[in-house]
């Protein structure tokens, strides 16, 4: 299961990803894709015809497998652990199945159903998350970075009061405002299990920490101030002492960029909706920014893509603190030509600047 | 079918409504809210066990009794046509059905579709909407304006492209990368047909014409500026000479606030992912505001609902040019009971003000 990439990333001994976490010098910018495991490689929908989502990830050769396969065709800089964000739930005696989105027979609603939810011990609820970290870190060279993830408490708060997963989320902002000390309650067992959780990966191999806040965009500024940052920065704030960088992604919160600001991150995702450019001025020089490619545009003809690629970059502006990505999950019908453009371009353009910082 | 409201407003001889879209002097912030005309309302449930929903935005008795339902209950400062944005794209020659929401059976993604649609007559295409506009007006006192609306191109041709909505609408997404030229095409049909639609619902007796971009926030900024946001100034522009007030509402517009300030319009709607004051500051004193009350606010206690509405009325700042509304259209489990405590909150509010604005 080891992965020499296809063709190799320029010379990155250090790890270009971690170093861009951190905001040190790069050999050049690094790279990954949100959801590079998944539907679009030919691969993985092999794996997936004999498999069933949720097998694929829980059995930790399988997962491992599906988390290296984008690896083996392109010259990524980091790995995704292959889960999902409603995995770690289960530990806590709540059961999901997939249809392929979540969904949860007993949506939790009350103060008695959020008070039953067990704590998390991650190596009892889901051993097999961890030893999927340790199977992938073994078979990965030391330049490419693993990352572990989880969802943001308010994002899982989203799927365990609604059911499934839905457009407006209407029965979990229902419970924002018509309970609201239910509603932090469940937001703060939430953020202690996935405190656990990512700690846990931590501890198992993963080297960079990610909270994927996917319905941060569902909210008023002032409610996301009130319930998604304090639950998120709860997590946050129990990974520090790990030393190990810390990314939040909050989908859709461009108005929301002030509050993220002060959130103890390392590096914030920003999705494709707001320049790299407007986040960095709002973000300010400690935090490094990943993203912000439209998934859209690796549907556009090679020249062109190139083209959103370099806007991309020349937004990015200094060379210190980018992580390239998309802006949002890869689409399932992208051509995975598209994709090897995108990284070696992305290797080749910022390879060749001058000066220390690449 | 004449409508005296239950309770009506503050003496408003010559309309708050459309004197705030001109930020004139006004007795109070006038107040209509996004589908007031709707499930929410038992009187519409009523009526749609008996009809479907096409037949109730096709017969202008239909429309027009479900448009003054609301204002029978509450004392709005504005009445809105019951109507969908997909209906003129009938009279364009392309069916659409409702299951519940818009579904058409071919989808427009070739050129040679494009170059097929017909222009719209709306008198010859869609006479009912302009009986309804009628009815409605005759029906309504001087004091509560009739706003007329469409969808706004790059909304339009979402639906068209997807065929039915989508959490992504990635066809039409596709279309723009890797066919702009069609793309374009197709939008500037779009406007001329809005623009010759919204006209005609002005000389049926519209007195402010609302356009509804709820897709704009698909869009990075660039090609929000590349396509949706030329489309619609094409449509803005054929309509001011007029006179009459235009909306332009984008959705989950807060990074694209900016290109929206450079519309020829009198009003922005605002939805509820950032503040009127973050939103008045972009804008500018040209525009008027709309908005922008979550609409799950209208869950939360009494008491609580009252403190929002205030922040609201609070971030709106200067008393001039601000319609009172949610951040987006109502929910259809939402009690009435919270709509009238909005509706009389805002005019008490606003009315006990000193000073000639208000």
């Amino acid at each position: 299961m080891s992965i020499p990439a296809r063709r190799p990333a320029p010379t990155a001994p250090a790890g270009a990803f971690l170093a861009a976490c951190r905001r040190e010098a790069v050999p050049h910018t690094p790279v990954w894709i949100m959801r590079q495991a998944g539907r679009y490689l030919p691969e993985y929908r092999e794996l997936r015809a004999r498999y069933d989502f949720a097998t694929l990830t829980r059995e930790p050769e399988l997962a491992a497998e599906v988390t290296l396969q984008p690896l083996r065709r392109f010259a990524l800089d980091a790995a995704i652990l292959f889960s999902d964000i409603m995995t770690p739930v289960e530990g806590m005696g709540v059961p999901v199945e997939f249809s392929p989105g979540p969904v949860i027979a007993e949506p939790v609603r009350t103060r008695a159903q959020v008070e039953a939810l067990r704590p998390l011990e991650p190596e009892v609820g889901v051993p097999f998350v961890l030893e999927s970290v340790r199977l992938v870190r073994a078979a990965l060279p030391s330049s490419v970075a693993l990352i572990g993830f989880c969802g943001a408490p308010f994002t899982l708060l989203c799927y365990l009061v609604t059911g499934r997963g839905s457009k407006e989320f209407a029965p979990a902002r229902v419970l924002l405002q018509r309970d609201p000390d239910t509603a932090q309650l469940l937001l703060a067992r939430l953020a202690d299990a996935m405190a656990a959780y990512l700690a846990a990966q931590a501890r198992a191999g993963a080297q960079a920490l990610m909270l994927f806040e996917s319905w941060a965009g569902l909210l008023s500024p002032d409610d996301y101030a009130r319930f998604a940052r304090p639950a998120a920065a709860r997590v946050l704030e129990r990974l520090r002492p790990l030393g190990v960088p810390l990314i939040y992604f909050a989908n859709d919160a461009a108005s929301l960029l002030e509050h993220v600001a002060r959130l103890p991150i390392d590096v914030a995702g920003i999705d494709w909706r707001q320049s790299l450019a407007s986040a960095r001025a709002t973000l300010g020089p400690r935090i490094a920014v990943q993203g912000n490619l439209d998934p859209a545009a690796l549907f556009a003809a090679p020249a062109v893509l190139r083209q959103r690629i370099d806007r991309v970059l020349a937004e990015a502006g200094p060379p210190l603190g980018h992580i390239f990505n998309l802006g949002h999950g890869i689409w399932p019908d992208t051509d995975p030509d598209a994709v090897a453009l995108l990284v070696d371009h992305v290797h080749e353009r910022t390879a060749s600047r001058t000066g220390p910082a690449r």
